[in-house]
């Protein structure tokens, strides 16, 4: 059923995309920044169920691209977007009926709350990983063969590109090295495809499920109670370890934030040593001996320990105190596709995917 | 006045578009079997002057971009640039009514031959450049305010992309990420501009010029007489420099093939050596001594000096024979804002544009 989103329900949004976000997906302050000023001028946001989107509507997913360490610095102004959404419609000949967020994350499930607002249409209560990936092919939409193309990307200087390719992987290529160019972020509107096409490839519910684990964790905060008990339970996740970070190592490279953190345990993780290896997205986490304990496309989210609040790969930092928490992916990501797509192979790791609590 | 190409034409203009071309703009070779293959299936091509053009005409220059010593592995086979130019055109909802040549060289002055035939329409006599150059913003129309995009760039895989930017440097960079990723070389359709707009900002004649010089080439040759006197006498040129190749620094770098070449003077030039500085094309050539001879916007054409052939920057080697000849650049290049547009100081040198012969 659908509903509607107000500038008050973007704290829980902000907090639970981040949190879904894997440590990717940006700031969730700045996303909510964005969107609250959005709804401000411009007035709530409905969200709708895919079943109530028409099999011949255009639907089309609007989001961030880049390495969200630049896009700290570099507030967009919503512009950008607005104008990679006018230059898809101008290629199409045909105007967007719905939004759809392709990610959780701090910015890319707030941003499409902010273009919702400020061109009057729905957003459909799903999107295309039900978590943060950092490539562009990584989606859903992929595995149910929707082109990522055509493409429109857009900077804050005013230069944008559209892309036609051959498949979702030179999609990537592409438009990341324009990404590259146009400092390292950019705005994107693409895969645009039918209702019909929506309803068989979107991860349904998790513009709600975002909602509700932002809510769980504002609500675990006002009792002064730490969320992760709650949220494992509510999303059959993992207590993976809780520890402080000794050592963070970290390089923009290639459009992207990779790097390792190593975190020394505490409390019932006290002598062990956890190493997590992200881009973008934090991906594996392992133990000093380097037996994997939870790896993409299963999630590992990171709260602080202390206060609760969801961490993002660029807020880490010596001393933090964290915790981890494994949650099982969509069922279609521990598929063959799934894993092609975007298991530890494809991130040039050699284990093998064990799906979390198998 | 307007004439007709035909395919027994290609040989001297591939020829003269490979000397003007400065060491760049490709293999002549490659250049003339694309066009000549276009030309025997679709006949001959009508190039018309720049005033029979209607004010109000869809004028496109259409061309390669990137590294030719890429392109000497990769022939384009024709549909990349066909591609290319129908994204733009459907991008500006209008038909292209002639076409221009944006730069003499061996492939980019014979590729709008290929597309002239394939598509029945006129090529206009003249170009951006009345000489070569190695980045999409160096051409007159840049001069005359007119912009690059909408540029579409297609590759020989399938994949196009369209820009919009907000000036001709940027464009410039944004295509050649793209162009890099494509392997180093893709097909373009940009600059798109009216006939008034045209007949303001070209450089009038070039392509009776380029025919002209391949003519001379071939009666010289045909009367076993080295072509460089005669070439030197119709283009007021100076004779720079004959010598044996003795060293050759290349790499193909961010898109491009940079380098330098040293050759050791033979007959009038014994004793002395001259090194040739070269992005795609030469650019500068100096003394041992770093007294700078001959520097761009003014040209710098390499003959094979047993054979009398253009030579490009991918044929040299070791022991080569070759003769360098100097020849002023078109006077727009030779303006202030030519100069910052494609001057010594663009391209990272800092000695002053002296003119050659002034």
């Amino acid at each position: 059923m659908g509903y509607t989103v107000t500038a008050e329900d973007l704290d829980a949004i902000a907090l639970g995309g981040a949190f879904l976000g894997t440590g990717g997906g940006g700031d969730p302050y700045i996303g909510k920044l964005m969107a609250r000023n959005a709804l401000a001028e411009h007035g709530p946001v409905q969200v709708i169920d895919a079943d109530e989107v028409a099999d011949d509507a255009l639907c089309v997913p609007v989001f961030m691209m880049g390495a969200p360490t630049v896009m700290v610095e570099k507030l967009p102004s919503g512009e950008e977007i607005l104008k990679a959404l006018a230059e898809l419609e101008r290629f199409l000949g045909q105007k967007a009926q719905a939004l759809i967020c392709v990610e959780a994350g701090g910015l890319n499930s707030t941003i499409p709350y902010a273009v919702a607002a400020i061109t009057g249409l729905p957003l459909i209560d799903g999107d295309g990983m039900g978590r943060a990936f950092p490539e562009l092919q990584m989606v859903s939409f992929t595995m149910h063969d929707i082109a990522a193309t055509p493409l429109a990307l857009a900077d804050d200087k005013g230069n944008s590109t559209l892309f036609s390719t051959i498949d979702n992987a030179w999609t990537e290529r592409l438009a990341r090295a324009v990404t590259v160019q146009m400092g390292g972020a950019a705005l994107v509107a693409a895969y645009p495809m039918s209702g019909a096409q929506m309803k068989t490839s979107i991860l349904r519910g998790t513009m709600s499920l975002i909602r509700e684990i932002g809510q769980t964790i504002l609500a675990s905060r006002a009792k002064s109670e730490h969320p992760g008990p709650a949220l494992r339970k509510n999303l059959n996740g993992t207590h993976l370890f809780t520890g402080r970070v000794v050592d963070v190592e970290r390089a923009t490279t290639g459009g992207f934030a990779r790097g390792t953190v190593k975190v020394r345990g505490v409390d019932d993780f006290q002598g062990q040593e956890m190493i997590v290896r992200f881009q973008n997205e934090f991906l594996i986490a392992e133990t000093a001996g380097g037996e994997v304990l939870c790896s993409t496309p299963d999630l590992i989210c990171a709260l602080d320990a202390d206060m609760g609040m969801p961490v993002t790969t660029e807020q880490l930092r010596y001393g933090l105190m964290i915790e981890l928490t494994g949650v099982p992916s969509d069922p279609q990501w521990r598929t063959p596709a799934g894993i092609a797509l975007a298991g530890p192979g494809y991130f040039g790791y050699d284990h093998e995917f064990r799906p979390l609590g198998g």
